[in-house]
């Protein structure tokens, strides 16, 4: 492997990680983000993708916005969590400009439309996952994605898949549960704080209003997902199996990939050759959730991460990433990844961060 | 050139249309089908995009979906004329399929959402043109659409952008008219009698309506789309500016490209050497129109036209072809240059007409 690509970590399964990046070598990547919401997001304490609940609806699309126009339109400012630190998005946005890397957004269900093109591939809104049942037309959106996937990968040398739904780590503990994987503690959260407890809770009760039992639906993804998921894994699912098809497939995203992950094996185990994690090293990092336990739980795919390293910032706002803020999310560190790729390491962790910082200025101040 | 391309016709501006294929050869492209509805297609005797007028609202999205799914999902069957002639669309997947084609359906102005993956951009249904305020958000359609553009451009080598917008040829002529191009009696028509006077009429009460002298809007291209034109315009000519600013864009359609090729020409003339029509031979061998007149009234492209000919079909419903039914839409005439230049002339007319016929047999009966 060329050794300018030194700021990629291979993080778990490393022969196929590095059998991968050769594969990817000279290749022209297509970003697509897919986004949706959930109720699931308002329970207190879930969700930091927000400044508050309630407008966790607004995050998905904002950060969409961001990636096409560098600038919010449906919100003032962009997207901060409670104690303001900004989306990830500013990463995902500094990495597909740095390296020029085209973007198609997918809407897997939103309440607020972004002001910038996007794929509707007929999804909804998800319920609280506590009522049992979260979606309505899972089926049908796989289908979906999955001729949009196959299309694009007919384009494309290789797709990389990020996420923006804000409560996403809590739909994705409860449709690994729901898939018998045991996910518990495992899933990582966009506060230092990690409240497992609470996401446990929710997805017990979640699985209780369902009538499902632990590993009841481990070969059925869409009755999973229906009954306990949320729209962006459905449509992301059906995204990647269209697409490994045919090309290689990063999928962009931290623990939420993980369940993910456990669709796409269960839709189609014959693609996984041609899938792997992106994530950042916050994630593979972070002591409160375990990605390479859940993914060797699931199929044997590499996990790889961009080496972003926050600590020299000089913004507090991007310093909190190294204190467990935030970690991922709008698949910044697959994004990150694929501009390094593309770039040939010409573009670095530290060309990645002074873009960064740059955006960070005109836009958060 | 190629010898093998003896079925793609080089209808106009000859050196420039060789050079165009030469430019082509070994490329991969997109197919792009720009989709919308007015409420001028609903005028007694203007379109026979549908077998009555009430049923217009249905016909993109129906072309759309057959071009994905190979066969409808929101009509039984697929649409036909009056008189039971079948949709372009048939052509266009016949050559997408056989050339392996991605393609990306692009919504401009629906009634009826089409049951497969789709951009979208904001647009609205159009408003009959006779209103004189057609479109509410031209400008921020064009602005989307050529954000999407860009995003294309970066990811295929070029781009085929067709169009499904029933009563399109009545509105092309009012925004040619607006903006300066004598198109009276030179549109053509999905009719053998070309309804010229109707069309003239229409389009005069447009620019009555709208307030407006012929040529008023020669620079203002949003302005006159805005007053008469329909929603696929902006749309489309967004689209091709986004893309014709990094790759060649063919412009697949007949006399409505041409309208949007005016607004393309008004939004931005330096990446007109990036662009050129692609039609079909029914549409540069028509008497009743004058696609060659008009776009040198326009701009200095090249037109080049599949050399289809059903004259020897066994089917009366691809016959009617020849007798001046149908002749373009949904991009049929660019999607099958694309395909006879990617096969590199392995797809001929003739290989073409045997798929073409073996899909109407399995659809038509």
């Amino acid at each position: 492997m060329n050794t300018k690509m030194n700021d990629i970590i291979l993080a778990h399964n490393e022969t196929k990680a590095k059998n991968l990046l050769e594969r990817l070598d000279k290749k022209k990547p297509l970003f697509s983000c897919v986004i949706g919401v959930t109720e699931t997001a308002k329970i207190q304490g879930i969700s930091a993708a927000g400044a508050n609940p309630e407008i966790t609806d607004y995050t998905p699309p904002a950060d969409v916005e961001l990636l096409h126009l560098g600038k919010c339109k449906c919100i003032p400012g962009v997207p901060v969590t409670p104690d303001g630190i900004p989306t990830p998005a500013l990463i995902t946005m500094s990495a597909l400009n740095l390296a020029d890397i085209p973007t198609l957004v997918v809407s897997a269900g939103l309440r607020i439309k972004p002001q910038i093109p996007y794929v509707e591939i007929g999804g909804c809104p998800g319920k609280d996952i506590r009522t049992g049942k979260a979606l309505d037309n899972a089926e049908e959106v796989v289908s979906r994605a999955k001729i949009l996937g196959e299309n694009l990968s007919k384009t494309a040398d290789y797709l990389v898949v990020g996420e923006s739904i804000p409560g996403g780590t809590t739909t994705a503990l409860s449709v690994l549960l729901a898939m018998g994987v045991d996910a518990k503690g495992k899933v990582s959260s966009s506060m230092p704080m990690n409240p497992h407890e609470l996401k446990i809770k929710t997805a017990q009760e979640a699985l209780k209003a369902a009538n499902i039992k632990e590993g009841q639906f481990c070969d059925d993804p869409v009755a999973a997902v229906s009954a306990v998921g949320d729209p962006m894994q459905p449509a992301a699912a059906g995204l990647i199996v269209g697409a490994a098809k045919n090309v290689p497939v990063i999928m962009a995203g931290g623990t939420q990939m993980a369940a993910v992950l456990a669709v796409v094996a269960g839709l189609n185990k014959d693609i996984l050759d041609n899938v792997a994690i992106g994530t950042t090293r916050w994630i593979v990092n972070d002591k409160t959730s375990d990605i390479r336990g859940l993914v060797s739980k699931i199929a044997d795919v590499p996990v790889l991460a961009a080496d972003l390293d926050f600590s020299q910032s000089q913004f507090d706002g991007l310093k909190a990433y190294e204190a467990g803020v935030v970690k991922e999310g709008v698949g910044c560190g697959g994004a990150a990844t694929a501009a390094i790729l593309k770039s040939k390491g010409e573009i670095t962790k530290n060309t990645l961060l002074e873009q960064i910082e740059h955006n960070y200025k005109q836009l958060v101040g």
